[in-house]
């Protein structure tokens, strides 16, 4: 498997353009909202989907100035997510930095994200083409959706797999698959490789989100930079409890660790899910998700551009943070 | 003083047009997302922001279909700063309705927020004109940043007038602004008259948040249809008691009533600042405002929209909710 740092590489000088927009898009005169947009700093992350719009992108034709654009775009809808998606989680620790509910408190968490998302509509609107700022919106739309679903099930200890799919192709993947749309899109890509690269990066947002749900689970904090265990501090049943509930009798059910787990009931948790086989249920999930954005990938010549496309898919299903 | 049913009256048909737009632009394919939007039927207010892009299209030409989108947008905008709004307030109810927060908890109010916005751009971006895009996130930016100064302001004692006037002017008057300069720029007219309009709006903004601010500390809840006194449980100082403090001796200081006042406490804070003629002082700012705002329409033609832009500047200095 390719390494981050691997991955980026060929991307380098195209995503220190899309930070410097990034950066660009979130000043302010005013100096309290500035330290806010500097604590961001500390909170980026992989930069995924900046790196799917440009690898998207130089898979269709060549990189301009607009695919740095809405890179920083989708990065900054992410962001804004990712803001308020801690104040829901109640999280204090985001990539080993301390979270802005946890800093500012709720409050100013929640405006911040705001903030950044009327800022990444702002920035896309600088696109003359109306189409980007209606790929964007709907996909922000949607995310919400998604989380809105969520929520509706918190505590739902008959979720189905199918419910827990349309909240994780809303909440995730409708961004990644708009990241991958708008590469092909403004490299000049036709309509059935936009239309492919769109399915690409939906199966690989479905992928992402399942890998992120079972780390959630098996992932230590020092490697995922993320406080473990929230999904079921949070009542959110994900796709490993969903498949072992589902075939589970009365009492395997009672096996299970209180639903609030702490270190030791999250062992319990694992090792539960691990000897059903729930976790490996949910890993070959992933990787069949990847098996067939790869299949997606067939809408393309195969170029340097396009093994990179795989090499995202493959790095994002055995990732470990 | 004009009524607010005699205020729309002349916008009859084109507020219903605008209605079915906000009600399409909220419709969703989940159930969970459809109850919520149902509910926020209930808290939908004065419409002001939309009345605004009406009646400034009105006084500068003709309205058009753009008129209408742009009216539902940025009641979108406001009604998703009033759910975040509710959130940062813990109020439990607005209009006499219970609060999204309040019905379905704090993460759900956000989450619905963010769907809002994000729905708000999804509509203004089918205009193929990007600059109302632009006026409108701009604005929504301008919005959050005054509502991070405020939250960093938070119990505060020596908030100047300065200040408050910069928070006042970025959370409120921005987009209302927004939503005069739109209406004047869809309707054709040259760039003057659009400045002249967006200055109308700014300072009918501000007028607008410091009697809402007045209201918080005098009015009655079977009025203003809010809990009243939430500024001061939040420890937000508003423009009569920054008058107090500013003109106060420390004897003075000691007569205010606890800061997080029960009716009792409220009904002593509101002695305290009619007696310094602090609330005076508070209405005599707003009252210049207006006058501001009404001399902002000399850019325009005598007609009957613009008497009714300055009918509405009168409207909203005079309010009891």
């Amino acid at each position: 498997m390719a390494t981050l740092p691997q991955l980026y590489e060929p991307l380098g000088v195209h995503l220190k353009r899309v930070e410097t927009i990034f950066e660009q898009a979130l000043l302010s005169d005013m100096p309290c909202v500035e330290d806010l947009c500097s604590h961001l700093r500390h909170l980026r992350g992989k930069m995924l989907r900046p790196v799917l719009v440009l690898a998207a992108g130089q898979a269709c034709g060549e990189l301009t100035k607009e695919h740095h654009t809405l890179a920083a775009v989708v990065e900054m809808v992410h962001m804004a997510t990712l803001v308020h998606d801690d104040v829901l989680d109640e999280a204090d620790v985001r990539r080993k930095t301390i979270t802005v509910n946890r800093m500012s408190g709720n409050e100013t968490a929640v405006m911040l994200g705001d903030f950044l998302i009327s800022r990444s509509f702002l920035l896309c609107s600088s696109i003359s083409c109306p189409k980007a700022s209606q790929v964007v919106a709907r996909a922000a739309a949607t995310v919400c959706e998604g989380e809105l679903l969520q929520l509706h099930n918190r505590g739902n200890w008959a979720l189905t797999e199918q419910t827990y799919q349309t909240i994780i192709e809303r909440k995730t993947a409708a961004l990644t698959a708009a990241a991958c749309e708008l590469g092909a899109m403004y490299a000049g890509a036709a309509q059935p490789v936009v239309a492919g690269l769109h399915e690409y990066g939906r199966h690989i947002g479905i992928a992402f989100q399942i890998v992120d749900d079972i780390l959630d689970i098996v992932g230590r904090q020092e490697q995922t930079g993320k406080t473990p265990g929230s999904d079921a501090r949070q009542e959110k049943l994900t796709l490993p409890l969903i498949h072992f509930l589902a075939q589970s009798t009365n009492g395997d059910r009672q096996r299970l660790p209180a639903l609030h787990p702490d270190g030791q009931d999250r062992a319990g948790l694992q090792k539960i899910l691990e000897q059903s086989g729930s976790l490996d249920y949910a890993r070959r999930t992933a990787h069949d998700c990847v098996a067939r954005a790869i299949r997606c990938l067939a809408c393309l010549p195969d170029n340097p551009a396009r093994r990179h496309l795989r090499s995202m898919a493959e790095f994002i299903v055995d990732r470990q943070f």
